[in-house]
């Protein structure tokens, strides 16, 4: 444990609010530092000053977790994505951590170790190759002494079990993060039994990352929480969702809509709808609210701010923001000026500017991979059967 | 003149094409360094690290031009902000120059020293004072030795012009860019008219930056190229637009819309969207191609992306960028590979995902300075007539 | 039974499509002859060329049921509206036989019927009392001989019992609509618990009718099959939805969207939405097919086209409508000539004209009923999770 | 001049508000009475019970011009569509003028004999020859001794001032109605000009019909009005808009749009759309005010009813209808009760229900007739670029 500095289990059993960072990969992809389509973060050995940049915004918008920059930084994956390898697995790995813990140390701050899917689960190799090639991260983790680690990004609750036992292992506390939603994993285990499944594994906190926008995780973890009491089980609740809308997804979430990855602009959430998730979060008893893809340093500032009552302050970067829109006050043009409450922002609808574009998607794909050739052909419509159909399609299988 | 480089007339008069940076206060807003009212660039002093890692981005996306973090930076601007003073004006004028020079100096990009309008215009100062004002930015400049001057975001051409002179005595190269439509100025001065009078106050660069998406500017620097052909005047030509569009804007641009500063998400341009404004500003003959407000690394990268046959190579940060989507070529998904080519993202036409928001705006106080109290009536409208009073409002006047 | 005419039954039977007419109140209220409102149908009895018109407007059109405009034509619903009264309940239900007897008798149609729900139902009379009212509009329709009865528009499976028992004492067939959608009538008994309760009362047709658009109506209507056939019974199916999208409805449909009822337009379906609309009930195992508000002949021409290759021949009204646009064939401009296709029409997603619009509603007042007011607070709310909850409610109670 | 009413001139003269009627081949074709494509008025001698009864819906919803329904019946047009002949242009034309006749004299409405433009102009036929297929129709006028006559729907100038002087060799008055709007005729004359011409040539009545939303082409004749007072000439202004919105239109009005014609229901205005469209007629000084495609009687009652006061009565078809929604007012649930008055419908922004649509099109074809390829070229962006290239693309030329 970090001399100094409460862990992570401490902070939630005494009831605190932790405030997670938001996506590294979107982020950094679109500060150019990072590949869109291989998603690995070499980034944090090859330019170190732009993940640093990154993980201090973070903190300085009130996060009190730095992540380390190891998403999709498994052996297997780096191999398969073809990138030419200036530097190992291992050396990624142990300079995302120095990263992590050099800013982390910068402020009241924990640094987790993150793990998450492996191409090898999804080839079908066994447990004990999953759980060594998992095995490999967690011992720069180990070496690098992470203050508590994570599993995350797991579509499959199968994976993601066996990365909670490899994780126990070491002692550490262990957070196990799935991208699901309602309709829960790809299997179609439920987000209630996906979250007892993690319990009794191990995992003291669980809940879901990226794939949906807030409210829609939010929801899903809510029905975590449902599954573990009923089980008579104990845990802690964690989200960290897209900053997009998606109001369109079906089960697998943004990937399969047609704007993923490089058309996803309209879709980016505004400050004030931070606010609402934060609050949505906090009052479903989740305690470690966070974000994921699209996540720019703003909107966890966003979180921050609505949870400061709760927190009892404000993160540093507040300093270079007015409360609900109160650095207008001094505009010069008098409906400009107007802008500088609360209500105006809670209630705008914005504009996209965009007249010849829907408002909904259609997403790619879906269903092929379990057949559903009716619902591919239906995939203009736009009645409310088309909508219940996309939302409901695990239940009604 | 920098030793081995090229200064900018060198460039332009040769034919090549320059590429412009991003607007850094709304960047450095979203990562928590800039004030959203105020504007001010203290962080230069304050957080030079955010600065210089913003300034490194745009250098990798492709800019080849580094311009000083000294927006709002004039004495007035920053005492009338009200903001605490820790550093004075010379003292943040100085570290943004110093920031711009270590990038610069990272690659072939030059510095530019820039200055914008004033409070003391708008509050009718003489034009002694407001010259004086201006004269004291510069002052730090020519300490700097930056490579040239950009007067931008000037609404008003007396004031431009003004700026202009005061540049002109540095014996530098001088850039003048103001932040008007195809409406001309607020006293409906028009686009080629204050072409022509900066061009005679001695600007050897004209064109306009802010408060236009892509091609409403390129269409406004279109017009000024006609006046000053027309006038038989010969100049180089600069378009650094908004990165939001802005198709429901009156003459005054986003500000007026509802959803300044604080809801333009919905309105981000794609990186799409940025290869087809690349191409259009250098069909209409502008050679010195950039971004202001919205613009993140990733757009200036595909302006440098779309326009590197042009210029012979890509941006660093293509490193991280497959052409068109490439990237996506080895996605485990089909319906995701169906994604990595050119025509797919260049006809997409992004859902926002809001269902409940609607897709053009009626701009705030709109009118209201011109005593059109009969059209903000009409505010609510959506009919042909009322888009072209939107656009056509000047040429009644 | 109408000399020379096969009854409803035997055409069923015989695996015939059945058209239906359209929803008589929305059509004449656009003509100026029902007040919205009341909905009441005096304009039998005080324009009877009005009615005449359109029943002949519907059979040309395709229809071969010519329904007696005879909705909330009960003596309390008359009373209850406050108009000046002209003409009694019996005079306007027995003007609406002779018109529909008049037109039907024009072509191969039937004479049907038609109660509805009574305001006596809703202030809680007794079964003994709700059963008077629709004897004496049952009176009228024994003495005028219709071909069959309708009991439509039901909105409580208890009320609708009461309807078809009474119905049943003339020995016609009986069919019985009710208005609800796949969540159920208001006390969230579902579709098929609905359709085995009417079954088991005697209607021989079970389905449902207006508020809720095609997709939903025959959803809905599949779930009340699948019910009927799971309890061992047998029954024919009708479905006569509403011609507008209404994707944002929840339970009680289309009256608490914040349009109902004069501000529809937009959510109109073109007759293109009618062929996927009739084809996907005729899959649905549906053999009597027609409309409610909304639908305009046109749009039953529609079905009738679609179903033109079934039923062995095309409506009277065919001979005005090109097959899928070909009556373009010959325009002028080559780009009109070009729409002359059937996938150009089955592909267009119309644009709606106004860019200040959404395109999807928060309904009024729903959850008010079951005191949500916690959902009411999130009324604003565009994310799936808030759909879903528009969708579910009904399931989580 | 019908005995005991006051003529059209007299009323005008007087200062009355004079209301057309709608459009009779859109509102026929939904009832299956015309074809789209050729939209040829046979059914006033094939239908007539069909017509007359849409006459009379005119007319009790407060229209005192009852138009013969003979658009498109001229004999080059009659025969060039290549229905089946079963009537001679000559009978058509007489049932017409007989039902419009009839009608008329139901109320105190006057009959308007109407021609339009011909095949003949368009296939480059002489003056005297388009002047000898107008007389025809002529011929039938004056035998049946309409009021007055009135010339329509004209693309070009020059055939609609050839028709106006056939027209004026019967004596009768004569309006004249061009099918254009702010840009002008098909060769780029202006509207104002366009109305010059026209009343020199004897219109005492000029304005426009179709093609455009109300807003639209009150704008138009508002410049029509303009240039008519600068020449220093006088006349009577008419207008009679499509029930369409069509924002997005290019010169040549809704024709071009993709959803002409059979896709367009999202764009209907609603009764409230006509309040505001009624209303800026007649403080444009417009006192002949109608409708045209796409209205309904319901449109036409309310421009009836907005006008009200000026005309010191209500229409007959106000018995059913309350003002401003007023016939809400004893719903049983609250928040439609709500909905009963004049600010809720005036403020509505209505919902489409589609979510996967657009809210603007890229009209087809557009520029292709005038070899604007560019343009076609970038037919998807959606700046504002664009759009005032849609709307300036006459003055540009």
């Amino acid at each position: 444990m970090t001399p100094g500095k409460k862990g992570i289990l401490e902070r939630l059993d005494a009831g605190e609010v932790v405030i997670g960072d938001g996506g590294f990969v979107f982020a950094l992809e679109k500060r150019g530092y990072v590949k869109a389509g291989p998603w690995t973060p070499e980034a944090a050995a090859e330019h170190p000053e732009a993940v640093r940049q990154l993980h201090r915004e973070f903190l300085r918008a009130g996060a009190n977790v730095m992540q380390t920059f190891t998403f999709y930084a498994s052996d297997d994956k780096l191999e398969n994505r073809g990138n030419k390898v200036t530097f190992t697995g291992a050396q990624i790995n142990e300079a995302a951590c120095d990263l992590a813990r050099e800013v982390a140390n910068e402020g009241d701050a924990l640094v987790a170790g993150g793990v998450c899917q492996t191409p090898s689960y999804l080839s079908c190799k066994s447990e004990t190759e999953v759980k060594g090639i998992l095995k490999k991260q967690l011992d720069v983790f180990i070496k690098k002494n992470v203050d508590f680690l994570i599993a995350e990004y797991f579509e499959h609750v199968e994976e993601a079990v066996w990365a909670v036992e490899v994780l126990k292992e070491t002692g550490k506390p262990v957070a196990a993060s799935m991208c699901i939603g309602p309709d829960g994993d790809m299997h179609g285990v439920s987000p209630g039994e996906c979250a007892v499944r993690l319990v009794k594994a191990g995992a003291q906190i669980v809940g879901v990352n990226c794939h949906f926008d807030p409210m829609t995780c939010v929801k899903t973890v809510k029905m975590m929480k449902e599954g573990v009491e009923k089980a008579g089980l104990k845990a802690h609740y964690m989200v960290q969702p897209l900053a997009y809308h998606t109001p369109d997804c079906n089960c697998q979430g943004f990937i399969d809509l047609p704007e993923f990855p490089f058309g996803l602009e309209p879709r980016i959430l505004s400050r004030w709808d931070m606010h609402k998730y934060a609050r949505e979060a906090f009052n479903a008893g989740i305690r470690f609210i966070g974000g994921c893809c699209g996540f720019e340093p703003y909107h966890i500032r966003a979180v921050a701010e609505e949870l400061g009552p709760e927190r009892g302050f404000l993160p540093a970067a507040s300093e270079k923001h007015g409360n609900w829109g109160a650095g207008l006050e001094m505009h010069t043009k008098p409906w400009v000026r107007a802008r500088a409450r609360r209500d105006y922002w809670e209630n705008l609808k914005p504009a996209s500017g965009r007249p010849q574009c829907p408002s909904m998607s259609a997403p790619d794909g879906w269903g092929v991979t379990k057949g559903h050739t009716d619902l591919m052909q239906q995939k203009e419509a736009t009645s409310q059967d088309q909508l219940k159909q996309l939302f409901d399609r695990s239940k009604s299988h």
